[in-house]
């Protein structure tokens, strides 16, 4: 035992709301059939939690981790660390990049042997605990190297060494059990047009993302590859704009039915959408794989990636979440930072406590409304002329008949009222 | 002739510049073994222009135009006017909305006799004038019957009466010789996701679409079908929301092929881009057709539609048009309104007088810079490495391998610079 | 009695929840010594729910009611409507606009007239109900003649019909017992800097007000004059751009004693602030009064005046206004529109009976929270340095003596936690 | 002579157009009767070219400088490079943080002791030189002590340790021949109201922000105080949001006459406004002091710092500027980065020199429409009205009156065209 949570005790779920402590969330309690925890899935960042110093643009470090440092005793510590705090938590899942859990080396293979000790040095401390992989990825955007992207960077040496590296992770991955394999690229965007040849660089991302998906079945890796999309930051585009993007372009190259995504909520603000639209549009699309559970700051145009903490906008996810039937293989990702003042260790279990029961209530309000079926009925009622043999006809016609029996017909359609404002009454009877 | 514009005279290009006279666009000038006006084949908005009474959501009408009614009669002065000021500008293409044009009937076959007078009407004008039609498209926004959206609207009978409408627009279209047909989908999106059943109205419109196409083929239209992107604005959410998201769209719909899009300044900028990008996008995914240019204002959040005044930006976006090999079918339609304090006839003609030397500027300086060539060698020699074999061959290779090769050849990729300011200050030369 | 609302009955409370019953707000319950009722002050707008059409940029009228018209007769019809809402709702206040109760006549002396004439007869229908005025104001930007501004306008003449017209609109909100008169300068600002003389505008405005404020004393009007800021929209900027900015403006024309702010959501967000730091900060400058409790939609970037919905956000916003002390002669006013869609007369009833309840719940957990203390008690501590006689004498002392006990003293000052996740999960225990 | 720029040679004016040198930027040219260097007064801002690493919140260094490092060697080294760059670009002025010029020390003393050395050191190489201090300004925002703010922290030791800074770095502004001293609140905000006592830091603010001006005048320093205001970033909010925030800011502490403001176009953007807009704004209210001149990218969120490269953009900078009567004590400061992929030296000082000619072809356009005089013609002709005995009576007169003789007259008020589409024109016709 590391001294850094000092005497805190595991935390327990007690309604009535002892200091840290779960006030709503419950693993054991069953929704809809199905255990809270096993519906929820969390899993806790490493690389906020534990390798972020706590800078800015305007300022730097303000944590003063006792592991901080570039040594495989650090990364040990780190680790050590980390696990405590999955069991304060008793979280599932964690998630990492290769950069957060071992030193870079002086050289790939050098990295290489350090990814591979650290991963066996995880494995053994997951050994005979609950917590488990969720994803693994890969840093492929923090290096200089890497300033003009991984994938889709000018210099093949640098496609290469991306190429590499997730090779390396995606064999890390597999290692440890990892039900997910995420693709967040970073710099793959551009900074600006000028410099840029936008068509090869979107042809190399598409190749590299094959390749994944190749060795992936090579390999006999049985998770999922996920995208996760986000517009811009920090280029001034990426080419994973959003969901609709990336569902475009695995169109494009034949991988519609090999990848999904992972959405985060900070994500799809940045990118002009509710949390709630890429998650149901992700579903609609069938590419609906997981989520990164931060929120963004609505008066800053930057990725502030907090806490979530309000529950009405959570449910709302959760309810798209459960009717595109549930996480399988994916989970709820804490990909959320402390504020760089929240500096006691305290302030890190708390912030993900705090977070576990806004999901925890947010889930319980979302099953609610699903189970109470007022919406659906509603929404059902709405399109029901489609589901009259009529409405199916009329998609089977053509312009030409549809035009011909409007006249015939002298149909004047009306409008009817939306009812959104009793809508959202209804979801307010729940959250 | 019409007293509306006075004595105002044809506009003749002086580039010494007496008042309403082109100073840069000299239709004659040749670049890049083109005319200018074939290069920027310029259109006038019908709509903006002439039907567009002045109000915006905190005050009503502020214009007063003579034509401003619902008669047929008053629809043919209307049209006088517009060509008018076709002549006066010398603008070889206009372009509609089936609402622009006719007066609305009390039903659908009235408001289809309506069409095909005024289409006749509007042909009798063309005749032995320069000006032709670039698109014709359907109003399906206005009328409250689409407050819902058209082919995505819950009820049958407005996607029944919407498709009619559109083979009447496209049979107009065809017969005044358009050399396109656009669907700007004002309302094929949702005011909220808590009334909306997002994937099967996403299936409704893609129906929608191939029916289009479906007819287009039937009756030998010869030009492009095109969709414009928008994000938002009358919705909340709309599901053209840019170039991106409708590549995606024609991929699911196996409409890739028969689709362009017409990309609009201000629509790019409301969904988080540069108009450049969306060109340079469409360019690179081979569904570019035509463009809207007018722009918004970078510090409203609304689709303010004014007329282009950045000579830099306009060149920019030229830029990627000659790239793209210049317009086919498309064109440079003037989406712009006047702002609502600009009462007189004078302030219409100057306006698209100043948009069109604008464009003018732009184009010059776009051509000049493609001849110049520098950008383009310096954009190749960053990419250089992937057009020597090694860069063909790694395309062609898989994770292992790679893996294998970068620790066999210990490589160390070094990032070299993007020289951005350098670029930046090449354009400036030229514009 | 007219039957638009047909036989809709009275809202009760009920927190079992029928269906158009209120689940939470209960007007005679007490909430630290004050009833909820006298709290939240509740008013309707008569503009959003009796005078707008439903129009957006793209679209004309939805809303088909039968006073829609410009008699005598259609605004006694629509009065009376109101007052049915009134009762159903049972609201303490509405507020109006000149043109929302009267129609424009041919001149402004008809004009007053018909003010005059309707104001008696509203009065009549307040005799014996419980519905007073909570405010009156003037619309001075829906008419072409304020295209360019009211007060600011170039043209003196409109500066003296808007002068004129602030007199008459002071004149009936006193006569009718209104508790306050609001100017908002929906278009006291510009659509381009290159016409604008910033300084002289904003020199008129000044005098504008200060006359306003002078003859509010002249005629003993014993109500408090508001400002309602917001940044832009008509406008591409407005003078009154947020609270701060009103402040500054108030100092320069010795007005920060006389006028205080009605504060917006919507307008709040536009500017880039939270709802709940215009409260605070007003409060902190002392010149808060009342509250606009309507949103925007965070993915739109314009004003859409929704109905609220998010408890959380109201709860913070009613803790700043607990904070201030409360309302005095300010309240809740619903400047909420339906959406376009939501054409029912149940709609509109149910919409205001969504948004009493979303306030009742956040003033009670606003109420809470102040009354548990926790929040407060760990603001304090924060700045518990300051209160020390070392903190105190700080403040006094100048940057020469400082400096040189800084060094003298050899002070190393240290960060503490600013807990921010632990302060918003103390929030999320009361919402 | 380092070795840093080899064998680049002093730029020169040469509109021919060799690499690397001035197109446009002719010191010596007369423009209004002042030399165009005298006129722009540039700067170079010694922390984004020589202190700023390249990083961002998504990875470090890209920058390998030789004098990157702790030591006073290294910042002797860094002092020698930055006077090379200054030579070669011809530069009037320079600026800095202490944090730029010299390495943090282990106490306060110390600090100092390497300050006084390092501006030493700078006085040395300024002699003989033609680059002079436009300002210098105390870097309260970097160092965690700060995390929570300068002035406005919630612990009265930091406000000390920065009253004590800002002591130290007017001192030695003051000894360097500074021509301002600048004060940028770079935490002087919040990232939660839960944890802030708004009215308290504001006030902190004031009193320090008193203190720098009485000590101004205790040592008799005879620069101008600047503030520069910036909404937000890193900070949720900032205290000095934008001109009009600072100016009540001011009022309320009695400052108006003894601050101005230094406006920076990418923070005028960021708070909503155009960069015109805060510079006209700023003349009105008579505290307009100096620029930086950088510019965000529009399609961003945050703070890019991007060199300008703008023309039209910067001529309507300049044109408020030369409105405002021109530069005294102020400048054209770069506040501008290299983007970090601009790895060598060249692109710093190409950078540099492609922002002074975008500068100079906007100053020369300016100074041609200030001469030619339409604009201002025009705009003087939109106000005519009050400059009429009637105009100026009406502003002394009361709502009474005026009332009656809206009505005794029969005024109807007739809109005039705002001509913006040919003001804008006009302006093209320049830039
Ligand atoms: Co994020
Ligand atoms: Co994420
Ligand atoms: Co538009
Ligand atoms: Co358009
Ligand atoms: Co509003
Ligand atoms: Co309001
Ligand atoms: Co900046
Ligand atoms: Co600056």
């Amino acid at each position: 035992m590391t001294d850094f949570f000092q005497d805190l005790k595991p935390l327990r779920f007690d309604p009535d709301g002892a200091d840290l402590a779960f006030r709503h969330y419950d693993p054991d309690e069953t929704l809809m059939g199905k255990r809270m925890e096993d519906h929820l899935r969390f899993a806790v960042a490493y690389w906020h939690s534990f390798a972020w110093p706590g800078g800015d643009p305007f300022g730097g470090q303000t944590f003063q981790r006792p592991w901080f440092g570039d040594t495989m005793e650090l990364a040990r510590l780190k680790a050590d660390v980390a696990f405590e705090m999955f069991d304060l938590l008793g979280v599932p899942f964690f998630c990492w990049h290769d950069a957060d859990i071992r030193p870079e080396g002086d050289s790939f293979a050098e990295s290489r042997r350090n990814l591979e000790e650290m991963t066996d040095y995880l494995m053994d401390k997951m050994e005979g605990r609950k917590t488990k992989l969720l994803w693994g990825t890969a840093n492929l955007f923090s290096h200089r190297r890497f300033m003009a992207g991984a994938a889709t960077n000018p210099d093949p040496e640098i496609f290469a060494w991306s190429a590499a590296t997730v090779k390396l992770c995606m064999d890390a991955t597999r290692k440890m059990g990892g039900q997910n394999y995420v693709l967040w690229g970073g710099r793959e965007g551009y900074e600006t047009l000028l410099n840029t040849d936008l068509k090869r660089e979107r042809t190399q991302a598409g190749r590299f993302l094959q390749m994944a998906v190749e060795y992936k079945h090579k390999i006999g890796f049985e998770g999922a590859i996920l995208i996760e999309p986000k517009p811009q930051e920090p280029t001034k585009h990426q080419y994973d704009y959003d969901v609709a993007t990336v569902y475009g372009f695995l169109k494009d190259f034949g991988l519609e039915n090999e990848v999904k995504v992972n959405v985060e909520q900070g994500h799809a603000i940045l990118a002009g959408h509710s949390f709630e639209h890429e998650l149901a549009l992700a579903a609609a699309l069938d590419i609906f794989g997981s989520i990164d559970m931060n929120r963004n700051d609505y008066q800053s145009g930057w990725d502030t990636d907090q806490f979530p903490n309000n529950v009405p906008e959570v449910a709302l996810a959760y309810y798209e979440v459960l009717k595109a039937g549930g996480f399988t293989t994916g989970g709820t990702n804490f990909d959320a930072r402390l504020r760089r003042q929240s500096l006691d260790p305290v302030d890190l279990v708390a912030a993900h406590a705090g977070a576990m029961d806004v999901c925890a209530r947010g889930l319980k309000a979302a099953a609610a409304m699903l189970e109470d079926g007022t919406l659906e009925t509603m929404r059902a009622e709405r399109y029901a002329g489609w589901d009259a043999p009529e409405g199916k006809a009329l998609l089977e016609s053509d312009l030409e008949s549809i035009a011909a029996s409007v006249e015939a017909d002298g149909i004047d359609p009306q409008p009817r009222s939306g009812r959104q404002e009793i809508l959202e009454s209804i979801v307010n009877r729940f959250v």
